[in-house]
């Protein structure tokens, strides 16, 4: 099995081609296998995982908890709230905390851009960067694009609109750089306030309007919208959102026939996306991505950790 | 091994007697394993357990971690008030990632009646209600049956008091469901402001005067009395409500001789039982109940997950 | 291998030199271990181990944590905040309960000192103090002993200046004890608000001067000074405090050539130790008692339980 070159996965553009393809490959492995519950649950067995979300977040931390505990490995929670961090520790001395406990694994949120990859040349152990600032969430891209090739093959010619609140999405920005690399094309939607300054050297085509710029794609990605972000734009409310810029059975008779209709959940219902939508199971991989992120975390903790299984 | 015919266990009335004594029987058997430390360590490794608990708990949370653990599943605890519902997710949403990460049994707590027999209606994997309103508690039932049946041989013929805040018990209402099931007669003893309306059609006998309601009874069930319930009836403090409707070693004479004392704790001491006789091991099964807690909590995994254990 | 006569670790003092030998050895064992990823997985497999802490804690919480997990124990923690303990239930009803669920090990800190004695004694299943009030933390001294014996071969002969908080300290305390049980001698320093009364029959030698006290010795442990303390003093802020009772390299330019530094952390940067001190990992020793604590954890854990397991 490859491994990686890095010890760690901060960002997308830190791996090569191959090194997304082998993570996909073994994820879809895996996610057979979880289906079938014959995962080899004793193949990390004597490694340690230690889960520090300095973000609330349910789904990405029991999604690397569960990746863990699959495999084997020694699963810890640092509990923020609770931490020495609260008694005026640094976040430095927290993380050389963890290394000297042996952890193989490090998985980490964080809201300020830049803290993983610091985090990361601090420490001798893996990294798994699990959501950081507005700028990278590089384990969402993975799993956003196995269930893309699951369902269409491969992502090679493949256009992806992406739709909703880019200026401040790490989603948007690791799946628009991942889709890139792996040869499809991607069309960016959002009200003028919500696109972010220097999108011209993204290599994305720009879409105001959203039937416009979803026309002809194979793949549609709505984005959470923060409360707080809409009252940066002109739109007055939740309605008048959704009217403009949120998706449901209607607008989709506007694109292709077989669209794919993704969201990396939390879903607001009603504003981004319909409520009739998000539950159509038919029309949606909403779910579908939620099972591929166990696979392709489990992929991650097991290529990055090649050298020390038995 | 006997496997249920229903996919989850929501309430008492959805098993049949033979199911009752199947999970009994199996019980019986891991709570001699559990003392012997011999438990089959890895029965259910493989399977993943998700508890989900929107009332604060820790008997009943730990005990079905516990079960879990014991087994080999790999659990994991969704940390509600971190959670996404807090951003605005809705519950429906948050069940549905539950099942996309490929749960096999999910265990719920909640405070409104019958949102986990909705809940169990949305997914495919296996439901265990561990506590639902002022309705059903099922697993509760099932561990204080067991604790009788291992103490009196049998639940047929024997008479057992229930005592407290019959109104607002859903430890009252399983238990009541189950015992009668399984061939007992229960005497319910409250003031009238705490029996609930529509008491006539329980099959119970219903009693004010706790001397009278617990008189030939083999077994007396204390229920914990939220302090706030008390000021719906006419009682002025503790004291009062103690002397009246709370249980002693000198009210214990006016009882049989052998009584079993119960009580599914947290305990009020000196408000529904004094210190006194909540610390005499020798007259109650207080902690007899939690270690058969989790005994019966490990055989519902195991007969739920018949079909899923290699 | 031995066993130890109690059947919990509470206080150094109820330790015998030979007993204290064999968890530093076994600990030593399990530090290689622990480096070389080949620790006995499944050794304490089908033990439980329970941790219930009433102080905020992260390191030593999850150093018993991973301690546990790393030997097979299944491992839960009690969340004192959700507990039944909210709803008025008494320590003993809770602690009651967790015996009850078969807990082969409870490990507890709690603020009070002799809470943790009390609690031994009401249970038959082992107890380790992770830390009680002012008094004790064993575990924190056997983890600073096997720092010290794996760097300098032996605690016999050597002399150890304590620096810092010691009236309020219970890392000083069971410090203290283990290193004359083991044959060092030691030195204490504080300023004379932080010294606490009957230090005379400590049998340790008194400082407030620190250059006079670190002079000669081979270890330097230095103590968290917490903010509100300080106020005790006559020291009129963090630069002052710093400035006489800090350990810095200037400092360290006075002491023994080879001299260790030790702090147990969370580190008070600037305050007891300077921020490039403690970065510094040449000169310290901060990083390698963190992992020492987790192979003592496990060392203590496998000679509580020898008899139950397989």
């Amino acid at each position: 099995m490859t491994t990686l070159k890095n010890k760690s996965i901060i960002d997308i553009e830190d791996l090569s081609i191959e090194e997304v393809n082998s993570i996909l490959d073994l994820a879809e492995t895996y996610s057979k296998q979880n289906r079938q519950r014959n995962v080899p649950y004793n193949k990390l067995q004597g490694l340690g995982l230690i889960n520090v979300f300095f973000e609330n977040s349910t789904r990405t931390l029991m999604s690397f908890e569960l990746a863990g505990k699959k495999l084997g490995m020694h699963t810890v929670n640092m509990s923020v709230s609770n931490s020495s961090l609260q008694k005026g520790e640094t976040l430095r001395d927290t993380i050389k905390t963890l290394e000297s406990m042996l952890a193989d694994v490090i998985v980490i949120r964080h809201s300020q851009n830049g803290v993983i990859k610091m985090i990361d040349d601090m420490v001798d152990c893996c990294v798994i960067n699990a959501g950081n600032g507005t700028n990278s969430h590089p384990t969402q891209a993975l799993l956003d694009a196995l269930s893309i090739r699951n369902k269409l093959g491969t992502l090679k010619g493949i256009k992806v609109a992406i739709c909703g609140d880019i200026r401040h999405s790490r989603v948007a920005r690791s799946n628009i750089k991942l889709i890139k690399m792996l040869g499809g094309d991607v069309n960016i939607i959002a009200p003028k306030e919500l696109i972010p300054s220097g999108i011209d050297n993204w290599g994305v085509s720009v879409f105001n309007d959203m039937d416009e710029g979803i026309k002809n794609c194979d793949v549609i990605m709505m984005l959470r919208l923060q409360m707080e972000r809409m009252q940066e734009t002109k739109i007055s409310d939740k309605q008048a959102y959704h009217k403009l810029y949120g998706l449901n059975h209607e607008r989709l008779e506007n694109a292709k026939k077989d669209v794919l209709v993704m969201h990396p959940g939390p879903i607001n219902r009603g504003v981004e996306i319909s409520a009739e939508l998000a539950d159509d199971a038919e029309r949606t991989l909403i779910n579908y991505q939620v099972e591929m992120g166990v696979a392709v975390r489990m992929a991650c903790l097991d290529l990055l950790t090649t050298k020390k299984q038995k």
